[in-house]
């Protein structure tokens, strides 16, 4: 996807050190700046650079707006057994939801199920990231975000539902089973990109200006009618997924979020099972051995072209870049290399 | 859908008596008789005919054939703080998922949340009405079930992913929002309708012998390539569903159901959320009100034909079937009445 002209390879190493200089510059503590840092750089390593390199500019924007408080954390508010109510208190997104993953996690180990529900925190960057973490622990993760309003309804033109990312994860060895995907067919984010490029996307991703599906990018980002996964049934899972959120959490809907000027104050749900608990821990792993073991015997469309599970790919990703360096536009990196802070 | 030729209108009455009759005919206890009856007449009054009077000869069929335990009743296995693990041994999937919802519900006002997971139980027929059921009692239901295998992983043309369907279900007045969705775009029982009333259906939904994405339900029953929704995103979701109905129910998987010579001994998960539990119980239904509000103003793409969300428009279809007769087709409900029991 980032293979083409005008984009760089860049190691992880300098693109970690280069966010973890700007957010210390910025004000951040050092703890968080590497933690912030340490996610970004992830995230583009494991290839989903419209969730880690990409979007550090509009980070740093959205913090000297004030948007963003960088020294607020979530805290607890509230708490009924297994379900927690935490407060973002408008902190960075990626220091919320790490803490309300790994709370999550210790509430799981006492009840079997954990959930934190947060209100008023920021844009988590890659939900996947906190799947990746929660699996490494040992724990299945199911969690989930609201957004603004960026997908029309079925059988609406305007946009008033968010695309809402879900994240199921689950622990596997050799290589976790690691599920995040917003409700959109494509994020804006990829739109852009395909339009960048100048590429057809792969599948029906929204409506022109008529009203027909098509695979023409540029023609989606026009009419800002982006695709919901599976037509009306991926815009009503969004909408439940919102009032799930804001309801649990007591926290802003996709109506008031579209209402502020930019995208802030989310709602997110962080629910965590811990397996040790279950009568059949020990032969789990051999279980879902056997389910991935069928589902490779699927017989390719495309000869010799195997079929893989989320998550299967990133490993591979994850090992060329960290060799090759990471793919960035050189544009998006002038503008990081630039900021000014 | 089920108005035109060869449909006639029955009334819910009637249908109950019928179904009733026939159950306890065949050995059902009254009591698990008239609950049956019950749930298969709902579904079809409230028009999920597909997993009510449509499937009941389909019901009988597997009862004789020995797949169904018609006594059986699931038990708990095992406990842990909020998640438990059930045993289904093969009885009516009705009776058990019921039995589980009502349990899910009891953990939750314990412990805020409540997980039921069922190994070894049988076809729940219509996914949604357990979330209506938890909703009517003030809770949330998420709630899956696995399949055989009728859907090819994203890349494949072999069925090795089942269509798993999802119900989110959360109480809001005046009408609950309730989500029941397969993972596939169509089940195979809306493709026979479509074939049967030899129409189009309203959105590409599977391929064709030529490997193109079609609306011609002929042409993918052919193939059996059906259409996962979101393509990747939705046969990703199904299979992360399969794996944690099997590794929490210590059940069977997919790849395990479909050895089997007819799709029995399913996995299910019910998790019910108590919103008393939740500091700001008192306020959630104008919350949702907000929400609800907000997506109502949606700009039709159609003049005056408003947006609904997932299970809006139940309450008038159950209103005309219960005035009008519930519509079948003549030839379902003469195998009905003609069932030798």
């Amino acid at each position: 996807m980032q293979e083409s002209p005008g984009f760089i390879r860049v190691s992880h190493v300098l693109m970690y050190d280069t966010f973890y200089a700007a957010l210390l510059k910025i004000g951040f503590t050092p703890e968080k700046a590497s933690v912030c840092s340490e996610v970004f750089t992830t995230n583009s390593l494991e290839g989903v650079y419209t969730h880690g390199v990409n979007r550090f500019t509009r980070f740093i924007d959205y913090i000297q707006r004030g948007f963003i408080d960088i020294h607020a954390e979530a805290t607890r508010k509230h708490a009924a057994g297994c379900i927690e109510q935490w407060d973002g208190l408008l902190g960075p997104g990626i220091i919320n939801a790490i803490k309300c993953t790994d709370q999550a996690l210790v509430i799981a180990q006492q009840h079997g199920i954990g959930c934190v529900a947060l209100a008023n925190t920021n844009h988590w960057m890659r939900g996947g990231y906190y799947g990746w973490r929660a699996v490494e622990k040992g724990f299945v993760l199911i969690s989930w975000t609201n957004t603004n309003a960026n997908m029309p309804a079925w059988g609406a033109v305007d946009s008033k539902v968010g695309n809402n990312p879900l994240v199921i994860a689950v622990p596997y060895q050799p290589q976790p089973i690691v599920l995040d995907t917003a409700m959109s067919q494509y994020s804006y984010g990829s739109l852009d990109l395909y339009k960048l490029k100048n590429e057809k996307l792969p599948t029906p991703g929204g409506y022109d200006q008529e009203g027909n599906l098509t695979d023409d990018a540029h023609a989606i980002l026009e009419t800002r009618r982006v695709l919901p996964i599976g037509f009306w049934k991926g815009a009503g899972m969004s909408l439940l997924f919102d009032v799930l959120a804001t309801i649990l959490s007591a926290g802003l809907s996709t109506a008031e979020i579209t209402k502020n000027p930019v995208e802030h104050s989310l709602s997110q749900i962080f629910i965590a099972f811990d397996l040790k608990k279950l009568s059949n821990f020990s032969t789990i792993n051999q279980s879902i051995a056997q389910i991935i073991a069928d589902f490779h015997q699927s017989t390719p469309i495309e000869n010799g072209k195997k079929v893989r599970y989320p998550g299967e790919r990133i490993e591979s990703t994850k090992q060329e870049n960290l060799k090759l360096g990471i793919p960035v536009s050189e544009k998006v990196w002038n503008e990081i290399l630039n900021l000014s802070l």
